[in-house]
């Protein structure tokens, strides 16, 4: 059976996610789609690194709170997070890019994914910012050093979108993608229609987890640029910078705006959306709608997250699900695990793709 | 470059869209996918067969009204269809099967692909019957032939619902899926919310194309019934038969019931479900239900469908798109055929499928 040796660089919610992925499910997954999981190295920019080539117990670093997280103490680690050697140079397959999202140049995430590229291993992520920022870059490294660039969990967490595009829509031409890429916008939008105010709202979001103590990101719709950015790229072809994309955010609805446009049967969404023009260029934007009840994206509640795709043949497909989560994020690490193995050893031959790489690192 | 030689069992609106779609883009589906199709037979009820192994010219009849139909005249013509001799002797690839649904047992869609699966050739089909009725002998003689048997149009029209279960859930566990499988039920729904009464609704229906001439399949759930068995069988593993999904459908509601629920923020909706219980067998029905608006079924549409699957790490995931349409369903039996090339050729060998089945014919 394959083996999948993994380097985890952020050891937050999500990897820890994917930790306790591996931990509770790694048996199923090795029965139902024919390989293994194994950590051999952990940096985290507080908890420092871990490295052990047979493989991370996970175990006790599962049950110790994450904010007590210390590897300077166990043998293997160090206060220092190390992460160029250890991208670099600890022998592995697979390479989990979730640090922070740095909006401004993807540092020092991109750095990571570039490191990891060069060193001939594959890398997922979840991390907005390399991908929607350097992502023609590392998608050509990684086409360079024969390895995979996988990036499901960076627009709407483990819910399928970029593969739903690029695995079942052949033969078809995608007109434009529009989506409710922010729960938490979503979420207070919902409440607006209640009738709270927005800062009530807001705090409210926060206080059941949806909302970060600074919730600009969310309710201004930076986050949900660089996630039309990842969509232009993947779905439409067109690479596209911040300043390409128009972003107004919901800061500036009122709750009896919220409800009288819902009197008439309008729901308000902030909506992230690229469309192909007449010309061939990419009109892309993020803006609040106030959506007819018929639209796809109207119906979406809570902090779900939605995405419509515009096709010629089918008209308007759309996938929603869970765009936050710690545990469903960490699965779109593991959907991108699987579309490497699918990619690269599925068919393939017998060597275990650990193997082959240590092998070639010691060229 | 691969070809895939076609016959087209059944000439009304699926395989006539089918023709279309090869005739419209043909070209760029083989710039794109990497395969090009041609139509070597094509039969019909009314219409007869007709037969060119140097591939039909589909233009011609394209440009005939459907119900003037009438290959007798034509060279390779024949004003009998010759079902079981055009399946498994005219030297074809890929059987497409588009005839009448016949929700008792299935004939003759059930002995057209049994024919086909019989002579080695692969088979894509929108009809239910085949599937719902006899899915599990139809896919022992794929696997014993070698050759694919892809249905994903029998459920959704050309909306990916089969295919997002099978290849972007790897991993997860599906506990359940519920959809709304019927667009004419939905669309009456719809209009009873709007105060239209259920005949004057079904007679929009009818008129706007939706609803067939006798309408009992779509408002009694009968059409539903079918696609909650395929789905049971491809999502949970479970064999059922029709006794085993219990049927309700919606012709019983009334105008004022469903706005009265819609005034309490309720949406009644034919649900077509199948859940797995907590002794491993599965709870199949259909019935309408009154869900609430955050429900990821509540806000979808008209005559949209949508199928919701719950998951155990990433919650319920939704996938609406149109459920019916021509073209629409056309496109479900090109994904189909894409299916085919991908698990047969995509990676293989040089020679084109026909001619390895057209030699494998010979002996």
């Amino acid at each position: 059976m394959e083996r999948y040796d993994l380097a985890l660089i952020g050891f937050g919610g999500v990897n820890r996610g994917l930790a306790e992925l591996i931990v509770q499910r790694g048996d199923d997954l090795a029965h139902e789609m024919g390989f293994a999981l194994r950590v051999v190295a952990i940096t985290d920019l507080r908890a420092g690194s871990l490295v052990d080539n047979n493989g991370i117990d996970l175990v006790p670093l599962l049950a110790t709170e994450p904010h007590a997280m210390s590897f300077a103490g166990l043998t293997g680690g160090s206060a220092d997070p190390r992460n160029e050697w250890v991208i670099r140079h600890v022998p592995s397959d697979i390479v989990a890019e979730a640090t922070y999202t740095n909006p401004i140049d993807g540092e020092p995430a991109v750095s990571h994914v570039r490191w990891a590229l060069e060193s001939g291993k594959h890398v997922c992520t979840t991390n907005k910012g390399p991908v929607a920022l350097a992502g023609q870059e590392l998608k050509a490294l990684a086409a360079e050093h024969g390895v995979s660039f996988e990036f499901e969990g960076s627009v709407v967490s483990g819910t399928p979108i970029l593969r739903t595009a690029q695995r079942l829509f052949g033969g078809l031409q995608i007109e434009g993608v529009q989506g409710i890429l922010n729960g938490t916008s979503n979420y207070i939008l919902g409440r607006l229609a209640d009738g709270l105010d927005l800062q009530a709202a807001t705090a409210e979001a926060q206080e059941r987890g949806y909302a970060e103590a600074d919730p600009t990101a969310d309710l201004e719709g930076h986050d949900v640029q660089l996630k039309v950015m990842i969509l232009a790229s993947e779905v439409l072809g067109a690479e596209l910078s911040r300043e390409d994309v128009s972003c107004e955010g919901i800061s500036a609805l009122t709750s009896t705006e919220v409800q009288d446009a819902a009197s008439k049967g309008l729901h308000w969404k902030l909506v992230g959306s690229a469309k192909r023009r007449a010309d061939g260029t990419v009109d892309a934007r993020v803006a609040p709608q106030a959506l007819p009840a018929h639209h796809p994206l109207a119906g979406i509640p809570g902090a779900m997250n939605a995405v419509a795709f515009d096709t010629d043949i089918l008209g308007t497909v759309t996938v929603s699900g869970p765009g936050a989560g710690r545990l469903e994020t960490a699965y779109a690490l593991l959907s991108d695990i699987i579309a490497i193995h699918e990619r690269h050893h599925a068919s393939g031959s017998g060597a275990p793709a650990h193997r082959v790489l240590q092998e070639a690192l010691r060229d």
